[in-house]
């Protein structure tokens, strides 16, 4: 699923055995530093460290990568880095989708992947103890052996860790009812940007010793510090869900009726969005047989118990009549339920296949969600681009899909534009140009038209406290100050 | 409800119209640059802003109070604070239990109170726009004519301001299913410690634009910046409770009820723990004959609807009598569990007209809850102090209220040694030394012994980062650095 091709910085695996754009002594350091098989500098491993999936974002091949099994070899890998100031990225398994992962000129790569244990299980309190490379779906499957359950729930589950997922407070499916990650982190080990390895957080339920420094931490997408261990919350396992699925022959109407379900008072576990163009492409992928009916697909679920449950998933189906479903039903069939979530989940994969895949993140208030799309199907006529939308619409959070064929420049021009109109649209209507990908590399500029330059300032004066060195990523999230 | 006397600092009231310790012509700039009545340099006024309810937190008086109406005034009150390097310490209506609005030398003091307007409510968006100085209880009945439910609720939510529950991070009664106050702020106005007026966070269900500011200003006791307004988060209107009631001979098997709970699987909406020397203040004060059955009562509710939730609420009994509890039943009159809870609120004030009540509020884990109990006990009789309790005991959250007899000056010495110890004990336990008060000036120590010195030095990273020229409320949460 990886994308675009790297870019070699300068003169990589020179006879010095030291890449260029390293700091001089830097990969010999940190093979002094750790054990043997850690350091990484064959540019051909490399390439598959310089990018995570984000479509059209710089990148180059770091100077190294390096593979932590303790949090101490990823302490001696930060002092290293302070040491030849140098640029430190850490990365999970790369499937973030704003370049936040990407390497910079001269970096080292921390790939995070190979501590992935789950260290512990309370039951009673109600949290896991985990390593950063713990894959999401993994994790989830290991607490319900314990009758618990890990909400947060990103279409990457099946690959991405909880590490990325905390750089990035990643979202996903339920989070229009159980929240986005930041919601679940009770605690974290970090590396700080001065090299002390510290616990933030705590193991009670509640707690207001000091500053929220873990919260600062979740999202801040290793700027400023890197994660080496997550206590993460758990809620007991739930009940079976019912699933509203309704057709719908626009994405206003859809969104319309995205809008009368907040207006009816409910609060959907699930209430996602699938458009034909992702129900095609699944089709010509695994051909399930979806777009022949439907424009839109909603999917909306339920999972409040027993006759409330009921009682909820009708007036989520009156909510999708009201707004002009044309066809909407209550499913009972578990399995047909599932097979439309898959396809939710299939949407972006199959959409890949069909050439470079732009995708957007931004999220509105949930009354503008038909304006919304309105605007981003008039931003695709204008600029002459297939513009797919899946969405978590129970939030607001639409993910447009930018799709140009491969090779086309000139379609590449276009899209870029459209993606700047999009983000514009959605700052117009109060939304945020990320709900829940992160600002990575591709939206800084969102992120200095969406706050204040006070605020801004803001940033970079946490940012300067908490990295006073400028080697934690530096140039994501915000641009790099001149040296 | 106000304690302790405060000390005058310096020569207060000098001829010169410049209260003692004042930053000269820091109360002609104040009164330029406001209108007339805003600034109050009165001294039995002042004494009334001198501190909060932490008993014996050290406090002195203002040289000024301000009252603004406007955020732009408070903004005008932290310029010249600026200009004349002058402590500005923000509060709202002084019900702290730390000392975090507690005066210190040549503060001028902010009181947020006259700013008590709900501004905007979104039915929809499912949020409220407020003014910092809006009671909590006020906001409540608002919303509630909206159908929408704002869920934190301190003991303190009839008098307590949204801005100083904001600032404290506060919990309450729901917490143990709803969370506390940073779970609700979605977005903030604040003036920083440079002077500016910034918006932080958003109206978005979800976003990760940036760091998260919004949540790192909750909590941090107006050391980082002063809140203006605050967007909060609601829900929708929830079915009524039910209610377990269970009595036990003593706190250490009302403990194990706690842990029984939680064992069970169990998200009771409250379990209160309210002891006999609660229970029997109550009753002197009120007469409501709740003493004479019960050591320990716990109160639990459960707010699942419908058939799922009577069937916990016999799973909360069962729990309850599988501990060891001398009686318990699911209330079947409304009436009787209300006064219940009430009795539970009663309690602080109850004990009060007893004498001067120091009040802890650790947080430990919930199987820690019967062993706790235990050693506060064990270190009231050490120390010959009597302790009584109340406790958000379903989330671990124990209230021990150490009382002595009025001007008894040997017991108030052994109180704050059992103060000191009991902090001991819940670290030692794997707790926190403050699980919703906040850290104020009384657990600055606490802070000190519960982090480590990397961690204390990242907070004062953040303070200086935030808070350049040091005004915003210093030597609170952190010990004021020398000059």
């Amino acid at each position: 699923m990886t994308t675009g091709t790297p870019t070699i910085s300068g003169t990589s695996g020179s006879a010095t055995g030291e890449p260029g754009g390293a700091a001089p002594g830097l990969v010999a350091s940190l093979r002094a530093a750790l054990p043997g098989d850690r350091v990484v500098t064959d540019p051909d491993v490399l390439a598959s460290y310089a990018h995570d999936e984000a479509e059209w974002a710089e990148n180059v091949l770091p100077v190294a990568a390096v593979r932590p099994r303790t949090a101490e070899e990823v302490q001696a890998v930060v002092r290293e880095c302070i040491e030849h100031r140098t640029p430190v990225v850490p990365r999970g398994a790369g499937t973030g989708l704003s370049g936040g992962a990407n390497a910079t000129a001269g970096c080292v790569v921390v790939s995070l992947e190979a501590m992935d244990a789950v260290l512990e299980v309370d039951e009673l309190e109600r949290f896991a103890v985990v390593q950063p490379g713990v894959v999401n779906d993994d994790l989830r499957a290991h607490v319900a052996g314990h009758g618990l359950w890990y909400p947060p729930d990103p279409a990457s589950s099946p690959w991405s860790t909880i590490g990325g997922n905390v750089a990035t407070n990643a979202g996903g499916v339920c989070c229009v009812k159980y929240g986005v990650t930041r919601d679940y982190v009770l605690g974290l080990q970090v590396v700080t940007g001065t090299g002390e390895l510290v616990r933030l957080g705590r193991r009670t339920a509640k707690g207001v010793a000091g500053y929220d420094l873990t919260g600062l931490m979740v999202g801040s997408e290793g700027t400023l510090g890197i994660v080496t261990e997550v206590t993460v919350r758990l809620r007991p396992l739930r009940d079976p869900e019912r699933t509203v699925a309704g057709y719908f022959d626009s994405v206003v109407s859809a969104g319309e009726a995205v809008t009368a379900v907040a207006a009816a008072g409910l609060t959907p576990s699930a209430l996602e969005l699938v458009d034909r163009h992702c129900l095609a492409a699944v089709d010509a992928w695994k051909n399930m047989g979806l777009s022949d009916d439907a424009e839109v697909v909603l999917l909306g679920r339920v999972d409040t118990p027993g006759a409330a449950g009921d009682a909820e998933a009708l007036r989520m189906l009156a909510a999708f009549e009201g707004a002009g479903a044309t066809w909407a039903a209550v499913s009972t069939d578990a399995e047909e339920a599932d097979a439309l979530f898959a396809a939710r989940r299939l949407a972006y994969p199959a959409l890949e296949r069909l050439g470079p895949v732009l995708t957007e993140d931004v999220c509105v208030p949930k009354a503008a969600v038909p304006a919304m799309l309105a605007r981003i199907e008039r931003i695709g006529t204008v600029h002459d681009i297939v513009i797919a939308n899946i969405a978590h619409a129970g939030d607001g959070n639409l993910h447009p899909l930018l799709i140009t064929p491969p090779g086309d420049e000139a379609a590449r021009d276009r899209a870029q534009l459209a993606f700047h109109e999009i983000i514009s649209a959605a700052l117009e209507l109060g939304g945020t140009v990320t709900g829940e990908h992160g600002v990575g590399l591709l939206k800084r500029d969102g992120l200095v038209a969406e706050v204040s330059p006070a605020v801004l300032a803001m940033h970079q004066a946490v940012k300067a406290a908490l990295d006073p060195h400028g080697i934690l990523n530096p140039g994501k999230v915000l641009t790099a100050p001149r040296r």
